[in-house]
């Protein structure tokens, strides 16, 4: 797959309706009432804001969980999955100073961020887009679909993350919740 | 370490003689006279071609060959080293649609990629720039800078690299040498 781009559009208008935005760490950002996923173009439309990042190869994923995500990784679009998550995500410089046998033991040995998201497969797609390359605003922007019944499921995930050895390498977080 | 941009800019201006480029595999550069490394700045002048990068974090260095590189890497701009390469390289969708485990066995446990390249130091300073993500024309540009005297090194060293099993993944890469 070639790096291929995505604007998420915060404005008056998009696909999904912006239902909150929760700063849980770091600089908020504007309240608006919908949102648009743009995938394929680094667009800057009169916005409240616009996010951009690029869909590239996988960091961390081993082999072995690739397997064991292929076989139960949904797609997005799922007409069920009337609900969704963007979560803009960027670490600090500690993190980014790590070797990389080093991140991947906070990432996986200790914070288990593969196999913890492997327990809410299929329930919720995911799709991971990169920021920090292109001088984005976030190191990372995650976009998650589900269906209402596990929404309650989605948010224990989040909980659990963020209680992990990894994220005390987050210093700037943004939830922000949609419908469509 | 914040990402930071960086434009090599060919052609009649620049530090750098460009003394020749090679293709080494896949299409070639047009011929030009000088070069210019703009540290810092994707610029777009007028020219035979630019080339552009960001300089990021690693991507592969384990927490104790960082320790062993950080010893012996020196810097670039050393007065005695009159000469340097600049070796633009792009890797075949199969190198990226490899797992990071299966990517990192490839490029050290079986091509020793690090440990090669730590026979020729202090000798040959070396600055790695990552394209992909910034949607470049290549995925790696490496910079390299030596003195007269170790130009016969360098070449021993590309020589073993492009006999790795790693460099089978190489489907573009230009060898362009330069002195000032």
């Amino acid at each position: 797959m070639r790096p291929s781009a995505v604007s998420f559009v915060a404005g008056p208008q998009g696909e999904w309706r912006i239902e909150r935005i929760v700063p849980v760490r770091g600089a908020p950002l504007a309240a608006a009432p919908r949102l648009a996923r743009i995938e394929g173009e680094l667009v800057r439309p009169p916005s409240a804001w616009v996010l951009h990042g690029v869909r590239t190869h996988e960091r961390y994923t081993e082999s072995a969980e690739r397997a064991r995500l292929s076989g139960v990784q949904p797609p997005l679009g799922r007409a069920e999955c009337t609900q969704a998550a963007l979560i803009p995500i960027s670490k600090s410089e500690a993190w980014w100073d790590l070797a990389q046998d080093e991140r991947r033991a906070v990432f996986e040995s200790r914070s288990k961020h593969i196999s913890t998201g492997l327990e809410y497969l299929p329930a919720v797609a995911r799709r991971l887009y990169h920021g920090r390359e292109i001088g984005a605003e976030f190191d990372f922007l995650t976009w998650f679909e589900f269906a209402p019944a596990d929404a309650a499921g989605f948010d224990d995930l989040v909980e659990r993350l963020r209680k992990t050895e990894e994220w005390r390498y987050v210093e700037r977080e943004v939830d922000i919740r949609l419908s469509r």
